[in-house]
């Protein structure tokens, strides 16, 4: 199992239909922003206009706190943006902080570049021209303290290089942003907009930062890079702050729920946003495939054996959690 | 006006608002294909999964005939994959049959190519590794012979390089495509969804080739590259059939309507597909100036300014067309 949301192995293994499972392998918010039906047919017929674009960049512009003066460009999920950005930097290594998303190191390998694994922004080697953080991370909900990506930043700024910064989870915790800093640094903020918004099908995201950078990315993307309907419920979705406000509340409460039923079926927490929670087992994989058998589906890794991750549920779905956890005993 | 499909210039100019206007300038059908509602939750909320990717993979591939032993990979609008195939393909200059659709040049000067325009794939030079050819061509709907393309992909071949063929009006005849040659040869056929199916705004197209080179371009796009919606429409409307039949004989009657009202008003033809007309003007200019006042938008060229292409219209359409003509006299 590669990446989480994915059930299509789960189905395969152990059966059932997907409306069977309890899905809590992903870090998405399971309580999606409503989206207005009907969408316009002109989202899904006409080719998106600048205007329909303007629209959501400016959306996006408030919603996120991005400067005046730093760019923004909307793609089709950060994916893609993951994927183009070790093609458009300039030469030379990346350091990456891990462990984190893979996808990362992925795109680096991908495109050719050296990869450093750093546990830590600080440990930067003299070679790393670029940096990925992600923040807050994924797995383990690590915050990067805002004075060190700076001062990393104008290090590798130094260099000619980018430092990226995958904010994907960061909705959550709108202070740990640093849109605020990429205007004058060579800072690359990845916004992702299915996460919080409990959209991830639709595909949208943002890169944020210095305006010769940010060009520079539109320019490969290419015109019409976002749908019309991701166009059209994105902005939509941005301008509604009650919504947002709301829904930090909703997640920290089920957040901490979660928290209980995991710690009281013998857990330990490691840590996690307000998307997901990581949790130590000493046999975390019977555990995954003990839950799996009773279709909830939740996320291991091949390189911690004895961590699970575990998006949030409703009550219905925790107190299904629960009693799976009180019946494997 | 860069791109046809845009009314953000037009409104800006003339007035109006977008449901006034009859929006001339592309070549997107405008019957599209109804969207079944509704789209299901899950398509909207969850990651895409394997098992959508691979539905819509069967349909692509039933509905463009392409051999067991080619590849094929979809990306959110061939656009996406007009943009990467430069930074993928190996070193050296490209030829690029002109005229035509512009953004194959954009791309390859954006990922630092040399460009080699062409009249003919048959004046195909030396230094040229690669080739691209869009086919019918747009906007004079000109046909490459089979042979002929076969020919220059079995010398690119011996060069190490990529014939990209862009058979993005190819829909609305089949026979033309190149895609039952692209297993063996470096081919790469680029399938645009949107436009034979009305549905631009989805962002869906497709690339058809060799498997080692479907497969580094996969590679490149990265996890989930459509949309979930594009996924769930795209696959269903592939595999109707009869639609795509019956659409193709309105296409062809509605085409030679508008021939009809081009020709009665003067102007010439000079090519086109079912989805669009070229014709000749002398004074073409002036003409779009004055449909443009009438909230009419048809597509003018900064190379051509002779020419101007029609899109498809209802009969009401044409009507408001031909009297549009009729009163600038």
């Amino acid at each position: 199992m590669k990446h989480g949301g994915d059930l299509t192995e789960a189905l395969a293994r152990h059966g059932g239909e997907p409306a069977d499972w309890l899905d809590l392998s992903t870090g998405i918010n399971p309580w999606p922003w409503t989206i207005p039906h009907p969408i316009p047919d002109s989202a899904w017929t006409r080719l998106p206009s600048r205007a329909d674009e303007d629209g959501l960049l400016l959306a996006a512009r408030k919603a996120y706190g991005v400067p005046d003066d730093a760019g923004i460009v909307a793609a089709a999920g950060t994916q893609t943006l993951i994927q183009w950005i070790p093609y458009l930097a300039g030469a030379g290594a990346v350091a990456i902080v891990t462990p984190t998303y893979g996808e990362h190191s992925a795109a680096w390998r991908t495109g050719g570049r050296e990869i450093i694994a750093v546990n830590d922004l600080s440990a930067l080697p003299e070679r790393a021209v670029h940096a990925v953080i992600v923040n807050p991370n994924n797995p383990d909900g690590h915050a990067a303290d805002g004075r060190a990506l700076r001062d990393v930043a104008e290090r590798l700024d130094r260099r000619g290089g980018w430092l990226v910064i995958d904010e994907a989870f960061a909705d959550v915790d709108p202070g740990i942003s640093a849109a605020g800093m990429s205007a004058d640094l060579p800072i690359l903020v990845l916004r992702s907009f299915g996460k919080f918004y409990g959209l991830a099908g639709i595909r949208l995201g943002f890169v944020i930062g210095r305006r010769d950078i940010v060009e520079r990315i539109a320019a490969a993307l290419g015109p019409w890079p976002v749908s019309g309907p991701a166009l059209h419920v994105g902005a939509a979705a941005l301008r509604d702050r009650s919504w947002a406000d709301a829904m930090r509340v909703k997640l920290a409460r089920q957040s901490g729920r979660l928290d209980h039923v995991l710690t009281a079926a013998g857990l330990h927490l490691v840590g996690g946003t307000m998307l997901f929670r990581l949790a130590f087992h000493p046999d975390a994989l019977r555990l995954h495939a003990e839950l799996a058998r009773r279709h909830i589906w939740c996320r291991s890794f091949d390189w911690a054996r004895e961590w699970l991750r575990f998006g949030l549920a409703s009550d219905d779905g925790l107190n299904r959690l629960a009693s799976a956890f009180r019946s494997i005993g």
